[in-house]
C-alpha cells in the first residue's frame, strides 16, 4: 500500500477528529483508493510532514506529500483518472471552492461552540497546550468561555445547514446524482460534531440526516 | 424578435426592480440572446403570465412560456447549445442550485432590510395593496417594522456574501474563469440592493465589487 494519509488524532490514536481529514478520507472512499491512515497527533505533525507547510491532512504517496484538503483531492482525480471522480471538470472545481468557503465561513463558527472544549478534552496533555495557546489567540477568548452546547447553539448549527437542506429537495447530493468533493466538504464538517455530540445531530426528519448518513454508511470503514 | 421576458416594473415603467428576473436578464446577455424585457406591474402578471404558476421572470418563446428563473435558465442552454453556457454539464447545474439556495436563505432575509420600503414606495397605488398584503403576511411584520437600512444592516449584507467573497480569491467568478448562471443567481441579489441603495453596497476594495462590477458592465444595457 503506498498511499499513507496523516490524520490528526487525541491522546488515545483510535480518536480521529478532524473536519480536514474526513474530508480527504471521504474523498479517498469514493474512489476507491487504499489508504493507511496514520495516526499523528498535534506535536508529531513537523515530523511527518516534510512540506513548507506543516498541516494536517497531509497525503504520503511514494516520496510525494501533499498538504491542504482541496489540494489532496485535486491531486487524487488528477491521479487515478479512472476511479471515480471527485470532480467534474474547471467549472466543478470552480463550484467546489464555492461550496468550501460556506462551509469554512458558516458552519466553523457554529461548530466549534459545540465541539472545541471536547477536542481539547481529547488531545495528549502536549497537545493540550499548543491548542489552547494557538486557538485561544486565533478566538480571543477562553475555550471554556466559546464552548457552549446549548440548545440555541445547536439550533443555530442545524440553521446554518439551510443552503444544503433546500438543495436536497431537487438532488440527492450537492453534486447531483452522485456525491462529488462539494459533498465531502461539508460531510467534514457535519462529522465534526457528530464525533463528539452528546446530543442528535440532526433532527430524524431533516433531509440533511439522509445525506449525511449515504456518505457516513458509505464511508464510515476508513 | 421571437423572445419576451415579462419584466416586474414599478410605477414607472423604466423602474425594474426584481432580483428573479435580472438574474434572467444577464443569463440572456451571457448568451447573447436578443429580448425584449416587457414591462409588468404585479397587477398585470395574471393577464401576461399564461402558465399555472401565475410568477414573474416568465419567458415567452414563441408560443411557450417558461417561468422561475432556474428553468428559464435551463430552457435557455438548451434551447441555444451553441451560444455560451449558463452551465456545463449536470453537476454544473446541481452546484449552482447549492448556490441558488444559500443565496436564497441567506442574502433575502439581509436584504429586505434594505429595501422593502423602497419596493413599496416604487409601485403603483394598485400593486403597494398587493405588495403590502402579500409580503406582511409572510413576514409576519409591517413594512415599515421590517425596513432598516441602518449601517449594521448594511454591513450584515456585506458579511452575508463572504462565502462569494472567499472564493474570489480562488477565481474572478464562481463559474471559474468565465461567469456561469450561478453567478448570476447572486448577482441579480447584490443588484436588487444597489437599485435601490442611497448608501455603498460594497466597500471600494471588496472584492465582490469587482466581480460584480464585471458582470455589471457588460449586461447593464439589458
Amino acid at each position: 500500500m503506498s498511499i499513507k494519509l496523516y490524520d490528526l488524532c487525541g491522546a488515545d490514536e483510535s480518536h480521529r477528529f478532524s473536519p480536514y481529514c474526513w474530508r480527504v478520507k471521504a474523498a479517498l472512499a469514493h474512489k476507491g483508493v487504499e489508504f493507511e491512515a496514520v495516526a499523528t497527533p498535534f506535536s508529531q505533525v513537523k515530523n511527518n510532514v516534510q512540506t513548507e507547510q506543516k498541516t494536517l491532512p497531509c497525503l504520503q504517496d511514494g516520496d510525494q506529500q501533499v498538504v491542504e484538503s482541496f489540494d489532496i483531492a485535486l491531486y487524487l482525480d488528477e491521479k487515478f483518472p479512472d476511479k471515480p471522480s471527485l470532480f467534474k471538470g474547471e467549472e466543478s472545481i470552480a463550484a467546489a471552492r464555492f461550496v468550501q468557503s460556506w462551509a469554512n465561513s458558516s458552519l466553523i463558527p457554529l461548530i466549534i461552540k459545540l465541539v472545541i472544549k471536547d477536542v481539547h478534552s481529547c488531545l495528549a496533555e502536549e497537545d493540550q497546550v499548543y491548542f489552547r495557546q494557538t486557538r485561544e489567540k486565533v478566538l480571543g477568548a477562553a475555550l471554556e468561555d466559546i464552548y457552549d452546547a446549548s440548545a440555541e447553539n445547536i439550533e443555530a448549527f442545524r440553521k446554518g445547514l439551510t443552503p444544503l437542506r433546500l438543495t436536497l429537495a431537487s438532488q440527492p447530493f450537492i453534486g447531483g446524482s452522485e456525491p462529488l468533493y462539494a459533498d465531502f466538504i461539508v460531510y467534514g464538517m457535519v462529522k465534526w460534531v457528530a464525533k463528539f455530540a452528546n446530543f442528535d445531530v440532526l433532527a430524524a426528519d431533516d433531509p440533511v440526516k439522509v445525506w449525511f448518513d449515504a456518505i457516513d454508511q458509505n464511508y464510515q470503514g476508513v
